[in-house]
């Protein structure tokens, strides 16, 4: 991804009670958002939660997904008609509400 | 990045105490981290936090920078040795101890 591109994380927060469906995410969520999303989407990836940054810590999210656009209006524009639909999926994979961040790419 | 490869993550929080150089980040950090760290780190990323999922609402992390390994073994035999040098160099852009989490690339 470019320098100036807008990315958007969701990050699933892990703990003990915690569940996440790296499967479903994986193969039914991120290609359905994808879809929604169309063109303005420039990139995707997902990542799993291994661990923290001191030995046997457990990682902070469980899992950790990521849009990247050329603009926020791009951003805006595709993700705002599908946000329902979008956030009304997630109890299909995670019971938790995840943190959202809107970055903007620096390198 | 390729799937299977290990992401490290660091996270600086955001709020209103918190300080954050992205200058020094970008052009003193990041290039010395990967000098120290040579040919086992295969891509590093940073990005500037913006905002958070609410309109108006801020950013959790005032920046994430991700470093990119073919393995955790790599990762941690390159890291490992220069872990006192990159930490000794936080103090000179930020005033918060990151979160660090340790990831697999999914897609």
């Amino acid at each position: 991804m470019n320098k100036g591109m807008i990315k958007v994380s969701v990050l699933y927060p892990n703990g003990k009670d915690n569940t996440f469906d790296m499967d479903y995410y994986c193969n039914t969520h991120v290609p359905m958002v994808a879809g929604l999303l169309g063109d303005a989407v420039k990139g995707a990836t997902v990542e799993k939660g291994l661990g923290g940054g001191s030995p046997d810590s457990p990682a902070t999210y469980a899992a950790m997904g990521n849009l990247y656009f050329d603009s926020m209006d791009t951003f805006e524009k595709s993700f705002g008609p599908n946000i329902d639909a979008i956030m009304a999926d997630i109890p299909n994979f995670a019971n938790s509400e995840p943190i959202i961040q809107i970055s903007e790419v620096m390198i």
